[in-house]
């Protein structure tokens, strides 16, 4: 077996082995999180999001075709760590007045996750000059953008509407 | 044994026992993060960072006060995740070229997770009208986010000076 590459591409593959495994597991939740959700536009929301997460699988298996590998993961202990805790949460409080809050923060919890991760690998893949590589991995962090914008929208009251956590103070 | 408070109430109760936990892990790993640092600044920020968190925990100990509580864990799963893998970020490349962008990586994951908690938090208990909870949780959160900032501005190169990233590139 050949050396492992500890530069800072070889942090980076490590880095798109750890989300790649990540995104197959939020993959495979999100349907509970829509199931669970009450309220309609939050429902949508997370659907939208899961087709979504369905690209950003995709678009990683281009990251490693760039990079000359087959796509292959690393066991992403933080994601397993935050479902696991967004589990809890959704099983305590899921069928409660506060449930759909609940079910915001388990997700937006993975949201910072993922950008946070994206976000400092498409500095990387920049300083590293791999521009294909930064421009599919912004993409994805510009989408994961989105997603956390909309929850927080849903979650705090607005103009016209009230916010799905002022609906569940209210409801306590 | 009271049932459980599954209102707003019950789930900002959970979320700071949560967080008091997260907060007294932190306190134990920035050690490590401190010691393996090459980088004069990202040393002293990360010990500046573990002074503030001295102060989280005591923060968050008025929370319960204000709660009429005394101050409760919840095994945070999400941030024994996160801890994880950034111990196994800094045992495969901590002594490498891209060491002080592999801590900056787990560092700032940490950080994320915590401006989304205390954000939602400030969120919750200011919809809940618990305005002395939701000033205390608003200054570590600012405290969260200046650290965060600080960390960026480390990795990435600025006017007059080469930041931690793309000195790493070039060590590639």
């Amino acid at each position: 077996m050949a050396a492992k590459d500890i530069s800072l591409k070889g942090l980076l593959v490590h880095a798109v082995k750890d989300i790649y495994y990540a995104e197959k597991q939020i993959l495979k939740t999100l349907p509970k999180l829509i199931e669970k959700a009450k309220h309609d536009e939050l429902k949508s929301a997370l659907e939208a999001h899961r087709e979504e997460t369905e690209d950003h699988v995709a678009r990683l298996e281009e990251v490693f075709a760039h990079l000359d590998m087959k796509p292959a993961s690393v066991k992403c202990e933080a994601i397993e760590g935050i479902l696991k805790e967004g589990d809890e949460v959704l099983s305590e409080f899921g069928a409660g007045p506060a449930g759909d809050a609940g079910i915001i923060f388990a997700a937006q919890a993975v949201e910072h996750y993922e950008i946070n991760r994206y976000g400092t690998m498409v500095e990387w893949a920049t300083e590293l000059k791999m521009a294909p590589v930064a421009k599919l991995l912004k993409k994805t962090l510009d989408e994961e953008h989105k997603a956390d914008t909309k929850l927080t929208t849903l979650a705090v009251s607005g103009e016209n509407r009230e916010g799905i956590v002022k609906h569940a103070a209210k409801a306590a």
